[in-house]
């Protein structure tokens, strides 16, 4: 086992072990050097593992404490899909969303992570509707939806539109495209955070996503048996998990 | 928008837009600071955020290339429990993993994440049961799995032991301590890999964990209304998801 990672071992024990609490500072770099008898370089690595662990964060004057691990909101996982006055809706727990900014409306090649789901090839566009919610009355962001739409879809359609009326893109594509029924899939993951979900979600260092993913299958129409849109909504990991009840076959 | 970041969004762009190829090498870091006319460190700063994000791995021999994408594993999302002759499982898609090393059980400070599900304090000992577990064809580790147990509960019984017996550790809470029918809930969460669990699944840099966690509920005897064990699954985010079928309600 590599210096550092022993390192890292033992610090990881002392804290589970609650030598060093929530909250409080751990010895500075150079305390850990004579206590390890180790160099500076391995004290960083280790300091730099259990911060990406989610176990340290940096304190704004200098030095590093040992993180208050909060506590996750439980998402009920929903294997339905609802309707209200403003539109379908896959989660009663996070309903009370709303966007906090002006969606946007964009046309660009697809990101490798949706060519799959879609169908598409590298280098294929499609239409990007991005949202960034959260809870209206905090002002704080809870989630970031993005709806990718393989861009000959939407073409000369509403769809392509910032605004597309009462009950948003699925009640276009049932009542007046005649894509529908439409019907759901959902894909659970996580990914590293990008720059920019740091930034909105306002993530520690070293945080993933966790991502909700539902792809919308065409049944009828023009489109039918195609994959017409696929939604990917960002939470901070740290913060969400999704339960689900498990019972007896 | 900071230099590198603004760095990271170019080289993030001219990946999508397929410019630079998955498997293919970018330019050299001296080439991209000429392209970019800034300094070393903001194009390490740009690349170092685009290896976290998964989008470029370093190559071997010095460089960085465009990773390729690996298509994720689905696994149906399984809200039943069954029971073959091995004992229980959770899952019909990993039904197929055994143990790859002898499974290690120990005694410890019960880690930081797990208190709340065990409503236990800091400091407070569980019993925990290792298992690396994957496919026992190729050998390929595909899943880690810890059992918690409060180190109360097994203690002089046969929970504490490394073999528990046919059925493992709920046949004997259900049939020999009387804890039974015992009752399930699960948690599907993520969070950044610690540096075994990196080496034990082969994760690339920065890639986190996706986690199933079930909690285990004793609804008689001595342990009744107690989370009597909490297991906690970590599989490679960046290959493995979570899928389930949505329908109108």
């Amino acid at each position: 086992m590599a210096r550092w990672h022993e390192v890292a071992e033992a610090l990881r024990g002392a804290i589970t072990a609650g030598i060093y609490q929530p909250g409080a500072k751990i010895p500075k770099e150079d305390e850990l050097q004579e206590e390890f008898d180790t160099s500076r370089t391995t004290i960083r690595r280790a300091v730099a593992q259990l911060t990406a662990e989610g176990l340290l964060t940096p304190v704004r004057r200098g030095g590093t404490k040992v993180r208050e691990q909060p506590e996750r909101q439980s998402l009920a996982l929903d294997t339905a899909v609802y309707r209200d006055e403003l539109g379908y809706y896959f989660s009663k727990t996070v309903q009370h969303l709303r966007a906090l900014q002006p969606p946007t409306v964009t046309q660009e090649p697809c990101p490798p992570d949706v060519l799959a789901l879609l169908g598409l090839q590298a280098g294929d566009h499609v239409i990007i509707r991005d949202r960034v919610m959260g809870n209206p009355e905090t002002g704080r962001v809870e989630q970031l939806a993005t709806s990718y739409l393989p861009a000959d879809l939407p073409a000369g359609t509403v769809l392509a539109q910032a605004d597309t009326g009462p009950g948003g893109i699925y009640d276009r594509m049932e009542n007046e495209l005649g894509w529908g029924l439409l019907e759901w899939e959902g894909i659970i993951t996580a990914r590293p955070a990008t720059a920019e979900e740091g930034d909105l979600l306002s993530l520690a260092p070293g945080v993933p996503v966790l991502c909700v993913t539902r792809s919308t299958i065409a049944t009828a129409g023009a489109a039918e048996g195609r994959v017409v849109e696929v939604n990917v909504t960002r939470r901070d990991a740290s913060r969400f998990e999704v339960r689900y009840p498990i019972s007896r076959a």
